[in-house]
């Protein structure tokens, strides 16, 4: 099988790194052992402080939603580049927590920024770069803020209003409707019943690839 | 006469300092001293950060050529919004050292970024907002990277090769012959007929405009 990059996805408290640990059981399971983690926005030097500019944002000025999404997509050319295609080049497969669905949903759907830039921007840095599996955790709200809060502080985009998170949350459902690529999974259950879920679909994904 | 954005461009080394201070001159002699300053990449604190990336890199890591100009564009869009836009609606003249056209000739010409990618970019970033004047000038990179060194240490961009600032200024002539709003002032005279010759077609331009 040839190496693939399959991407982490959901809100915050959702599950991601369990669901990381549940990947990694199942790809180990079936012999795969050369894996490359990454995380968005973030994962190589540059990409990890234009991260740091992005979550805390700078003290006393309102950082724009444009600057956000372009800082957003600098980080991410520079990992695609320079990280995820030279590790799937070599044969490793590349787990990512996150990837360009979370620009979609947070800054297409939660931030309200339009399509047409949002599409434009993604074909014109990307081209026709795209994970060959995404694994949605979907959860509301209520129950990933809960967990998220369980964990400490929040950052500045972990701040923002439970609508905010609910227009995120309807992007996601709305872009894996129309996506066969990404596969969504209940994320509400107890964590045991999403590990159980998650690694069923996972297995199911992987016999149909060549 | 409504406010107006003028922005100086030209490679390192053409003068864009002292032809700032005579702009300033020739507009405080008209009477127009609300002035708002601005260079790029920079002029608020996170488009400053941005500016640090941009001009140092990171050790050890190579800044691909598209987080490059992602990192520019955020930087613009961060300083067009909160800072230009404010200060022309409320009647301030906003001089700039760099705008988009600097972007366009180093980034398109030197380094050789697709023409439709940087127009698609402009267009879905920018809008439709452009300079009211741009006021190039026009050095050959021998001369201006003689005068950039004879000021102290370069930075990442100005260690290019002679080849990458004659594909910058080449980009610069082509886009100033096909553009009116940007006046091509020859940079390598004596620094007084630079000035000279800046304030003249300042002025000119200035008893055209509405």
């Amino acid at each position: 099988m040839n190496s693939k990059f399959i991407v982490i996805e959901g809100l915050e408290g959702a599950g991601k790194t369990t669901a990381r640990d549940a990947i990694v059981a199942t790809l180990h399971a079936r012999g795969i052992t050369d894996l490359v983690f990454t995380r968005e926005p973030g994962g190589t030097p540059l990409a990890e402080q234009l991260r740091v500019l992005v979550k805390q944002g700078i003290e006393g000025e309102q950082v724009t939603d444009k600057a956000e999404l372009l800082m957003l997509y600098a980080a991410r050319v520079q990992l695609v580049e320079t990280v995820i295609k030279p590790a799937l080049a070599r044969g490793a497969w590349v787990i990512g927590d996150r990837h360009d669905l979370s620009s979609q949903a947070y800054q297409g759907g939660g931030r309200g920024l339009d399509s047409d830039l949002m599409q434009t921007l993604r074909d014109a840095v990307l081209g026709d770069f795209r994970p060959d599996l995404t694994l949605y955790l979907d959860v509301t709200p209520e129950i990933g803020l809960q967990r998220a809060r369980a964990r400490g502080e929040l950052d500045r985009i972990e701040q923002e209003s439970l609508r905010f998170f609910e227009r995120t949350r309807a992007r996601y459902l709305a872009l894996a409707d129309n996506d066969p690529t990404i596969l969504t999974i209940d994320a509400t259950q107890a964590l045991t019943d999403v590990t159980a879920s998650l690694q069923a679909t996972l297995t199911q994904w992987l016999s149909e690839q060549a």
